[in-house]
């Protein structure tokens, strides 16, 4: 059996959502429980209204919050017992295998950093998003690709960003079944010459890496179109990258949105076109793949989105199964040594 | 009368689209002459065809082009008679007043730097673009913004950034009319101490900058919102946004385009969609903007795209006499110094 403890404080939805998730996940088929880390009362009165299994499903009081505005540090240091703290402490200790939270992206980052060992060899820990390509990936034929790391880790060395091509390959091969996953560092230019120096230099350190199927640079074209399955870059230009293909969803859903209100043919052509529209918002909505590893520690961590849904919830505590399942821990261990 | 160089050679739709824009110009009302730079024989021959004034047309013989396969540098020194020099040696003789090339983008903005001066202040030369944005600009509610720099210069000082704050806020006034141009920061925050060193030292220098209307960091998420009118970042961040941008206009055309040849219901819908498609394409095509100015040096210059067809060059040359009348050059210099 393995335990997934979950942070069920500070996201955009409040708690029920995501005990919706977990009490979902209970009633499945599966080899996996979940321990709801919060409020006592507050979840206890959400679990009232829900059917699920009390063999799978347990709940851990946890005083404090850390809201979405907070300064993770202070909030950390202001609430030693707070909801995120008290789940990363339960899987130090044993008690869980792995962390879940759809709270604060910072305070989860610290909360694992404070709490868990750094893998040895990975100086901070990445970030990594799921986000949508046009280009398919690996046998199930997925729609999207890995990038780490976005937001993290805003300076980079070499070192680091030869970390995150082990720890992304690693975490692509597990979840996404990819036996040798493209791993390609994003860059100014194709040419092992162009970029930083730290690019030039992390260049030369992946070519020929034993644990990393390194195929060179790709450039920012290569990211809607999926060339690669995992894109390198540090946690600044990432955290650009991300938010601006958020920002190109919200922008083509405004326009369709407009379009929508303004003409009765356009309606029309709407109404057929929604599936094909589904489509291209479903390419550029990397908010539903929900759940985004938080890399380079001894435990699994997934942070889900702050607006995930009960089924967005249960898919991250999924994902974070099989993380732990599959031994995705020692699987970049032993890409890094040796 | 305003005299724009126009570099013929190099271009992907050979010389053609190019005398056909400069022959359409000369026919129109206006204060502006061209010098068609390139193989005069096959400048003639095109010209034999078109309608065109010779008062306001005429052609420089130049031996050589830079292909856009060609390493700048190399190019340059092993073909000093090219068109893009000899154009360039025109203007910095006083023959011509600015410089227009859809060709190679590298062996221009270097073709500009060893030719012409660098305005004081400035260490190094910027490429703009001019990009599409939901919000709009300006007294004539353009539909795109400015971004600068995107691939002149790789690695910047903070120095480097408030130059070219005070470049693209001095074109955006002159060629956008807007009075004050809102000029940001590309950052992963929008606190003044977010970003690299170099970015939190620019934030500083241009917060209270006489020259410039700075309002701060902005995200990746505002690039295609359009939050403000000029976004300055650092030659490589600048690339791979661009790219980017270029990335998803291709698969958002892509979708659509399997979508059409899917199913009948769906080739009803785009046809009746097909005015809102053409507005999404319109957005997400930066190309069809042309001219992008090459800005840091003492002559006007502009690279047009190299798909480039004759309205598209048309265009160029015309923004590249605005910036000359209205004294763009003078203008970035006087918010350079004092």
């Amino acid at each position: 059996m393995i335990t997934v403890a979950l942070d069920t404080m500070g996201s955009d939805g409040g708690a029920k959502p995501l005990v919706e998730g977990a009490a979902w996940l209970s009633r499945e088929d599966g080899d996996l429980s979940v321990i709801l880390v919060g409020e006592e009362p507050v979840l206890s009165e959400h679990l009232a209204e829900l059917r699920y299994d009390p063999a799978r499903l347990s709940v851990v009081h946890a005083e404090g919050a850390v809201s979405m505005e907070d300064k993770p540090g202070d909030a950390l240091d202001a609430r030693p017992d707070c909801s995120v703290l008290t789940a990363a402490r339960l899987v130090a200790e044993g008690e869980a295998d792995a962390l879940v939270s759809a709270g604060n992206t910072g305070a989860v980052i610290l909360a694992a950093s404070r709490t868990f060992e750094r893998l040895p060899g990975i100086r901070r820990g990445a970030l990594a998003a799921v986000y949508p390509t046009e280009q398919r990936h690996g046998p199930r034929q997925d729609p999207f690709a890995l990038m780490l790391d976005v937001g993290a880790t805003t300076h980079c060395s070499a070192q680091d960003l030869v970390g995150f091509a082990v720890m992304g390959s690693a975490y692509s091969r597990i979840i996404s079944d990819i036996e040798r996953p493209r791993v390609a560092l994003l860059s100014n230019g194709t040419e092992p010459t162009k970029g930083t120096p730290i690019i030039v230099e992390a260049h030369r350190m992946l070519t020929n890496h034993r644990a990393v199927n390194f195929v060179g640079n790709v450039e920012g074209l290569d990211i809607p179109r999926g060339t690669v399955d995992v894109v390198i870059c540090d946690g600044f230009l990432g955290n650009v990258v991300l938010k601006m293909l958020e920002g190109v969803s919200e922008v083509v859903a405004d326009l369709a949105r407009d379009a929508y209100a303004r003409k009765f043919l356009w309606k029309m052509g709407l109404t057929m076109l929604s599936q094909g529209l589904r489509q291209i918002r479903t390419m550029t909505d990397w908010k539903q793949y929900g759940g985004a590893p938080v890399l380079g520690f001894d435990h699994v961590v997934i942070k889900a989105h702050g607006r995930s849904n009960a089924r967005a919830v249960r898919n991250a505590l999924k994902v974070a199964a099989k993380a732990v399942e599959r031994g995705l821990a020692q699987e970049i261990a032993s890409g890094l040594t040796g």
